[in-house]
């Protein structure tokens, strides 16, 4: 009699209590239209790092929705006037007895906007579904449902204003809600990220009290392709090189002098075709050499990981892939070689009939927990040297052209940086993974390294700390290339995922 | 007495009788500012094939020339009505037992105005020099003396309004001075040579009574490198194949997805040099099958030909060649394949982490006399069959995708047509021999062939006449590039070369 009071007392507490997630997303759901006004104002502001007055836009409209939020925001400049601010913020908990720094970067990749469907890649777009599967733009509009698996297309729609919109709104939502995190949060949001982070550790080095965190969590990248949560321990180092192949110095007419005078666009294919076999295996001495073993939690998250290749295969149209008989999961452990572009003369209507004077690929070479990335262009440049060229930083000049039958300019671009890679069995990165498992019905995807390179040795290696990643966007975003994109299910999934962190154990 | 009184009356005739050469360099020197006039305005319409309205503005400027030399110009039409058409003259000699037909174009390739120094290959500039060689920029003047060293930089400055020049001017001369032509001379422009001289068969067709000639003379070309004089008997065949490589279907992140997805730019690498060994020779099988050998003549023009590829590869800034150990001229009496131009992706500024969708070459193939061009490209497609690829002439659909671990698409561009050659031993020949030879102190070149293309095999299969080159411009001219230009001296030198032709024994 008195358990079944009891039970009667506390049933409407028990129908009517709502979980942190619950609450967030009746926050969201209250907020959508207002939640994508904010977020397409700042897409509407062109983000290429070297843009230095629209960078300095970005940093400002962030500043503005920090203070808004009552996060006490500062930019953190550099010594160089013309680089983009770090914009940083942060939101004291009584009694936390843990600090996070949570991260997310605002700058987006260079593009051509020719190569849009919308030709204007910062006027973010509507569309009904991606632009593959036949999706109709349609215009943006104040009230009523809003379909989750429409896209919002434009430069950073997710890499990675996306994570800036994520983090800053489920802060709102808990503030709103009245629950309490459970770490003191820092909020740090990069501005030149996609240029390599050239002035991170810079701006570290000036400000390592307040940046320093039991971990920074990122958020940047996709989600796992089957659509699944992931939560990823490392990312692979990057650095880019520019290889120019000379030929005659002046262009020649391909029928007087076609097969006697040097083709350079022919040079160059023959120079790449010897880095790497038929396979897709990179030929280059010691490519593989320095990879450092994967411990045993991690080969057993490859295990675990859903096999989802084949149909990804089947998305992309491709029957054949490099690297045969091993897995996305497996390749991305290795490092990489990637010809990012080619270019030699013209095709298509302006093609001529000439021999071109040049022919220039740039090359993305990835990176593994091991390598070391000037060891790793030094191996590239004597493998170029191995095939008989002579390599100079600058055009060849004639004393040179006299000299050498083969001539390349190798230019490796700034802003390189190693691999990094979290041990998955820390209490923080239990923490992480319990969290986001916890706004998951899905088992969750955990990852020892993502493929996409974020600059995080520039992190640990200055701080001490750890860092773990939650990427939230979908995997189809055409991240880095034109026509980008977020499913925006994906922002609302990824408002629910970063209030977790922010309340997690 | 009386021998000494005959010398003296013949003194003045012998010091005073003029050449038809000297008369025409007189002719020349009086109105060299109002040539260069004539020839600037010509050179200042715009003159590629597609281009419509331009094409056609150039055709009624050169019926203007033609009308004011009094030679009964009209325009040759074809069936389609938006392509160029040929400008027709004549001028009948009483008593001439000889017809010959003088054949320049007036339409030019297809070129990027922001690869210019000037910007403007339309506008044309006067230089002090080559650009090369620090020429200054200087602007054209109405009197005084011109520098023949200098240049006038413009599209088809040399390719090939140069050749309508001198054989318009060259007539002026003759017709000015009053020297009797020894032949009956029917004038034919075409305007669409650089697009293939896709409908030349077409408009002789229809006019063969008018274009009926004993030879079709061309200006059309340059000379030696060693600036010789040349005369070429033959040209080589030429068609245009476009080859792309499809991967992914959408860009994808080359850290996410690189030595996974397969790159394009890497699989053509692969392919292109598969198509020629590191010597620079074709190993495509049967390349060099068809070839005819040369005859006495041929070989002994070649063997007489100056030695200059040693001076021409100091010039080119190259110290190696392709199929090296042969000279020039063996070269370009063997077929050849080139790559015009090369893209994937983006380079410089633009490039992105990302593996492109597509990577696209453009092929130039050169033939000789005994090639079938179609022959020669089934060749290079049965060639890339046989490293894997399934060709289609379209995007690849979802299907073949499915189907087919490599997918090219090869589109052969129109306009292709075979190598020609005439006899060196007609007598023909050698009267424009003589004739080019009598305005030259040094001994000139002949060439049984040149390593340009021209559709002399359009002509001959249809007219059962011969054709036979007499090229005039600079070899340094930049034909087909950007930055084209004429030395005013070879334009000089071409008005008498031209003289001499229609006035040859």
């Amino acid at each position: 009699m008195l358990r079944t009071l009891l039970l009667l007392l506390l049933l409407p507490v028990c129908l009517f209590a709502q979980t942190p997630q619950q609450k967030v997303r009746e926050y969201r759901r209250a907020n959508e239209h207002q939640i994508l006004n904010e977020f397409t104002t700042l897409l509407a502001i062109p983000n290429v790092a070297s843009d230095v007055v629209n960078i300095r836009r970005n940093a400002g409209r962030i500043l503005q929705m920090m203070k808004d939020r009552g996060l006490n925001p500062r930019l953190l400049e550099t010594r160089e006037q013309n680089s983009p601010p770090a914009v940083y913020g942060e939101w004291k908990t009584p009694g936390a007895h843990r600090t996070i720094l949570v991260y997310a970067h605002y700058d987006g990749q260079p593009t051509d906007s020719l190569q849009w469907t919308s030709r204007a890649p910062w006027k973010p777009q509507l569309y009904t579904a991606a632009l593959e599967a036949n999706g109709q733009n349609t215009p943006f509009f104040d009230a009523g449902l809003i379909n989750p698996e429409w896209r919002i297309y434009a430069r950073s729609a997710s890499d990675d204003k996306a994570g800036v919109m994520a983090i800053l709104t489920a802060f709102s939502a808990l503030k709103e809600k009245g629950v309490v995190l459970t770490s003191n949060v820092k909020f740090f949001f990069e501005g030149e990220e996609e240029a390599g982070s050239p002035h991170l550790g810079e701006i570290i080095d000036a400000n390592k009290e307040l940046l320093e965190a039991d971990a920074w969590i990122i958020c940047d990248g996709p989600v796992h392709q089957s659509g699944r949560k992931q939560v990823v321990f490392g990312a692979r180092g990057d650095i880019n090189v520019d290889l120019t192949i000379y030929a005659a110095k002046r262009p020649l007419h391909s029928g007087h002098y076609g097969n006697w005078s040097p083709n350079p666009a022919n040079l160059l294919a023959h120079l790449l075709a010897s880095m790497k076999d038929d396979a897709g295996r990179v030929t280059i001495d010691g490519w593989y050499s320095d990879v450092e073993p994967l411990g045993a939690a991690e080969q057993r998250a490859i295990a675990d990981a859903p096999q989802y290749d084949e149909e990804l295969k089947k998305q992309l149209g491709i029957k054949r892939t490099e690297n045969a008989g091993k897995t996305l999961m497996e390749v991305i452990n290795q490092p990489s070689l990637n010809i990012n572009g080619f270019a030699s003369g013209d095709v298509g209507a302006l093609a001529r009939n000439v021999i071109p004077t040049t022919a220039t690929a740039v090359l993305d070479l990835r990176l593994v927990k091991g390598n070391d990335y000037q060891r790793q262009v030094q191996r590239l440049i004597e493998h170029i040297r191995k095939q008989g060229y002579f390599i100079t930083e600058h055009d060849p000049t004639d004393a040179e052209r006299a000299q050498y039958p083969l001539l390349a300019r190798v230019k490796v671009r700034p802003g390189g940086y190693n691999a990094d890679r979290t041990r998955m069995d820390l209490p923080i990165s239990q923490s992480v993974i319990n969290a986001v498992q916890s706004t998951s019905t899905d088992k969750i995807v955990l990852l020892p390294t993502s493929g996409g390179s974020l600059p995080l040795s520039i992190i640990t290696e200055r701080l001490k700390t750890v860092t773990i990643s939650v990427p939230i966007a979908n995997y189809d975003n055409n991240q880095h290339a034109e026509n980008e994109n977020i499913r925006i299910q994906n922002l609302w999934d990824g408002i629910e995922t970063w209030a977790a962190i922010m309340t997690m154990k």
